[in-house]
């Protein structure tokens, strides 16, 4: 029987540009004479469907893609067609669980659902979560009968944590950078017009990309993420240490004083940093029901910012205000900068022309250079023990890194000394 | 003994716009041929002053302002010549006060520096705290034997919570709700994108303009402040009762379901309502030495997600994610709008033709209608038995109130249904 | 017979913030049981009705507005229902024109479409024209038999000119003059990057709102408009002299090099100062066919530009680059700030608040003070004479006025004398 | 004779974040021990050294900088040592006018000038002039006997035309298209609510990335520029045709309304077009004193926009609305964005790097990947012939290219039809 080809597409989690993507990749659909549909809610309608007591209703669970939805939707804040953490994938650890029926039962869920709706191929657009499970789709369907229509799998990769491998950078993490730095800017003229400082705590659990954006771009003092966490000066027996940590932010703000005669200043965490603290640092209130630190509840920038203030008045005599800020949910959909639209866009249509034009299946789309398309085998991203990519942090050493240190103020270590400074006459006397 | 006439201009907080006031103020003088010279850091010298051992030095302490200080400080971050929360009448609790030399000791600070320094005319700029100082020097002066050099004093209002009385709007305050609703109204992009409810706490102790600004501005679901902290449904014998606040929340949730099958939304929270509620709600890690609750430490917003979070799972018999997001420091030395600028620019005219066209003493300068600039006599501002401006609080069925009643959701009560909604299949269930 | 009360909008030009009029007066209704429908593009198509040969069709001429048409409608760019130019009054020049059949035909088309429609009352949103309109339809009304079914009228100011009486500020004036202030403060950098000067053109025919609102946020060294086209010093005859304005200009930026080496500037100019010059200005290219002057052409930013740079030469003896730059459709349909978000919105509920709990018929509502509202009848502003409401210009001597001189460079007239000057080493010879 | 060693920045152009790159680049050497120039103006005073005659200054001529001259300065506006067109090689055409003293003077002024001032080595910063001189003065030194003191030189590419190859994008190029696409939105808005077309003319005289970037960013409807202008259907005798630019629109509008029901629109135009047209086309007015088109003068924005209104008329039978608008100046000196926050820092950085870490002489320093730097030797960009690097154009047929290509309406041709469309009851009755 034949049928028009349909397309469809699929989100996994929020990111500026989310939009820009969905908006090229279903234009690129429509103009060439293709349906195109857009799940809602990423899969968690698909993981839980049947044909009779759960069926998918077009405008309830998704929508077939008109011109008049993609008017305006490229500069658009959010996302479309919603996002989900569900993740079909979840019971799946080892290889061998693909071939169990029980736990492959959402992955076939999902299956049925794109054949029953005569789906030809998904495009899934997320982070590592997301592009594991477009992996499972690929790998599932691998274990079914031959015979069985294929379901084609591309992914675009979005996380504003720029913490997937390949694409040099994902879109949607300059906007957030973006933010984040002009947040910061405007702490730094606070903290200048207070004679204070701030320690800013930004998204990032894994990665540090978006502390090191923030603090480059928004001119902060100095930068710590997971990346730093295992250095010498900064941990002890392996764990980061927060008295270290503290220590080190004071040291900074004795070095300002020193050297410069500036009293004021700011300082950006990432929030994973707290995983790296030994869990005896956290309050049981601080812990999830599985005894996992929950980053949300832990508020690092406040926590860090009262051991500083403490250990500043304790070394130099003074009190000093210090205050925590926590920036993250702010940024996930605002509106895209032009760099955003415009890689958004490009992978949009990346996933069209890896489907139409080169008829590929399970390829990640990427860009390099000036927006120039490239297309990489899922076999090359992920990881086969893991079955997930692995997670691409900031390489010590590499110019990106570097350039954090060289616009950062360095540090002096100062003992025992006594100095006199303006503007209110604040007496440095190092205990 | 003949010398240039020296005005002195003095900040007493940081709000957006400072500099603005600032620099139209200077430029007025020394375009007029005066002399102007900027206190840093508010009081926190002037109060420590000595003719010997606690000299004020140029540059260090204070800068007689030259052109090339004003060029591009129009639109500048921050506050050129500093802030701080220095109050020289702290110790001021009573008009006898003033009669005591102990207790007058650092407004006699003040006032000998400024005498030293040839100051005629003081320029304070700040809040209700900054202007209760400047009708205390006025005060002061009123008890020195005749003879005494006098220096005039003009206050100029400024503070992002908008509570002073007579001015319409303060300046700084629509950039600060400016910065607010568009964060506010990037949290809404994510909710609807998530299907959650974000909880935004943003600044106001008292007075909830900053609050209902956001709410208005960035398109929330429903505002609540201090004003709003003694109707019947929220309150239990008096005070704001904190399960009531979280049931109303869950009823708005509830509504915006069944009506407009809505499944995301906002709610904005002035921080000020926390000292509403009793003090047996915190832990004692909540309250500062004195006892007194820490709004910075309560983190309200998040406080009242999770209540609201469990009361919904509670109701509705399914889980909702509700996030707490705390605004506040992100706006205070952001870069002013139009109108911001303009208004403090016209203050700071106000300030300059208060003393030099119109010869006042203890008046601030407001403006109404189109930057029209009025000048009030303190005595019409300062309680007589408070010693300061009373907080001018959003008037209950004033329009301004009203606004918000009549753009955020009518919230309806809902017991013992059942609802069947999309788009994840939500079931409404309710206990 | 029975029908719901119907209320309708209709919207006379484009400013920022015109969606959130028309959302918050439409969810007014909506909230409280009525209907409410929304007009496209003006009276374009009201005017051409016909019941038989030129009928409404709902989402082709109206919309019926309905909750979702509102959802997120408050901060958005443009106007949701389009806005027009068509003028169903412009034949009518006298009382006695409302007499005649022919010259009121496209008023009583109006007045027909919206009896069979069953309007019952007419909110109109715009500038001078569109007021006049609503004037009209009144005054139209009352040449109509006893008995004839009443459709009252309310009209909502707007106009980014800000030149209606009565209202303080417009909504919208202040998102324009921002976006334009900000681009000035860019042009400023750039000029002092290059050592060069920049003559911006802003939009405003007749009052100079705009022009002065730019220059004061903006930071620009100078502002003129049609207010200040009467000064002595830049006037021939009562008309406003091409060569006197540029040479005060030239004049200001030999002050700026002499008193404070500065080689560099930005100066405003009103586009309506055009229309102050004597028609044999400009070649026949600039008017339009009926010999008026056509603002767009004439591009004044770049005639002045060319006049001060040969002026400078001539007069200095060397040459300067002075750049002109036209700002105006940028701002038109800009997302709003906070500040025109609420008081558009305020407006939007008075024109509920006059219609149903006021009763109100023919009245302009306005705000005051913190948003206030108040209802002026047009009688109060319509003057008799021309039927319009006069124009409302900058009051020279006023405070708001004033606030420029106090901002702008003070010129002083240099002649026959020479000074050297950097960083170019540009010396200056007068001549 | 012992100096500590000098280094100098001189900058050619103004571009959003070239302050960024100042800062980085400076503080980098000043942390590690270094002393650094920067010289006022570009090549202006340079070019014009004499030691007796011409001496220059610190202050006035260059800044030796210091760490509080570095404060802020990230993310400031314009450029904090000024630019200058002044050209030292304009003189030098071919290989043998570098051995002549006449034609050489300029530069050996320059020369001479770094020597006297004991600076080490320059690194320029700017587009391809700039880098033009950077080689020609490593070239001019070539041909000194041998033991004259060396100047090493290092270049870092920037031009918001993004028109220098090798680097992906030059910094303040996003910066740029951002603003040019918002405004672009708020002319689609605009245009939507108007129902009516803007043609929007943005700089870029030789490659069309600006005009491509402000279009997918600003969701045009369709962007030409100098690479689309030798399409069979635009051209007429090699030469770009006006009337075939209009047609195209018009069908452009026409396709709009036919096939969307869209009456609005907006077209973006690289003003280098014009260069494109045959010089016929012209008045004499837009020609400069050397016979040369001047893009400024002809305003094509405004000149196309008129020829669309009336082939639309024409061939359609009504009239429509069509605004021309010029962006441009806007830009230049925009605070800038992250991304180029970022990348600048890291060309500063690299500034450094190449001259101290690398010891290289006569590299232009890019980046790829992930802000990894790279260093180019001079002889690889550099023309031999031309001795200038060649344009680098948008590639027809790269991804880029068709990115545009994909987003953009395509057009169809219609003749001879009538279609009835609303929403003002629009008739289509094609001629």
């Amino acid at each position: 029987m034949f049928h028009a080809i349909r397309w469809s597409i699929l989100v996994g989690g929020p990111a500026p540009a989310a939009n820009s993507v969905i908006g090229a990749c279903a234009a690129a659909f429509l103009q060439n004479g293709h349906e195109c549909v857009g799940f809602f809610h990423g899969y968690s309608n698909l993981q839980e469907y049947h044909p009779v007591s759960h069926r998918l209703l077009p405008d309830t669970h998704y929508r077939v893609f008109t011109e008049r939805d993609l008017r305006g939707l490229r500069n658009s804040q959010g996302i479309i067609i919603g996002t989900a953490r569900a993740n079909p994938g979840k019971t799946i650890k080892t290889h061998e669980d693909l071939l169990g029926a029980e736990k492959t039962k959402k992955l076939q869920n999902v299956y049925s659902a794109l054949v029953d709706l005569q789906i030809d191929a998904l495009i899934s657009i997320g982070g590592d979560d997301t592009l594991r499970t477009a992996n499972l789709i690929v790998q599932y369907q691998k274990t079914l009968p031959e015979g069985h229509p294929i379901i084609r799998v591309i992914h675009l990769p979005k996380t504003i944590d720029n913490d997937i491998p390949i694409v040099p950078f994902t879109f949607g993490y300059f906007t957030a950078v973006d933010i984040f730095a002009k947040i910061t800017l405007n702490l730094r003229a606070d903290a200048l017009a207070t004679s204070s400082y701030y320690i800013i705590e930004t998204m990032g659990r894994k990665a540090g990309w978006l502390a090191y954006g923030t603090a480059i771009a928004g001119e902060a003092n100095a930068v710590i993420s997971v990346e730093d966490a295992r250095q010498a000066n900064l941990t002890t027996g392996g764990d980061l240490d927060l008295d270290k940590l503290s220590g080190y932010i004071v040291d900074l703000m004795i070095t300002r004083e020193k050297k410069y005669e500036k009293h004021y200043g700011t300082v950006v965490l990432a929030e994973g940093l707290a995983e790296c603290l030994p869990p005896s640092t956290f309050k049981d209130s601080a812990l999830d029901e599985h005894g996992h630190v929950s980053l949300g509840k832990i508020d690092l920038g406040k926590l860090v910012a009262e051991r500083v203030a403490a250990g500043f008045e304790k070394k130099v005599g003074r009190p000093k205000k210090v205050t925590g800020v926590q920036l993250g949910y702010e940024a996930r959909c605002a509106a895209p900068h032009a760099f955003d639209v415009m890689l958004g866009s490009q992978l949009g249509v990346g996933g069209y022309k890896a489907l139409v034009e080169h008829g590929l299946d399970a390829h990640m789309v990427s860009t390099s250079g000036q927006l120039a398309l490239d297309y990489v085998p899922f076999e090359h991203i992920i990881n086969k023990d893991t079955m997930r990519s692995d997670v691409r942090f900031i390489e010590p050493g590499s110019d990106f890194h570097k350039l954090a240190r060289f616009l950062e103020t360095r540090v002096e270590k100062f003992e025992g000394e006594t100095l006199r400074l303006g503007p209110r006459d604040e007496t440095l006397t190092l205990k």
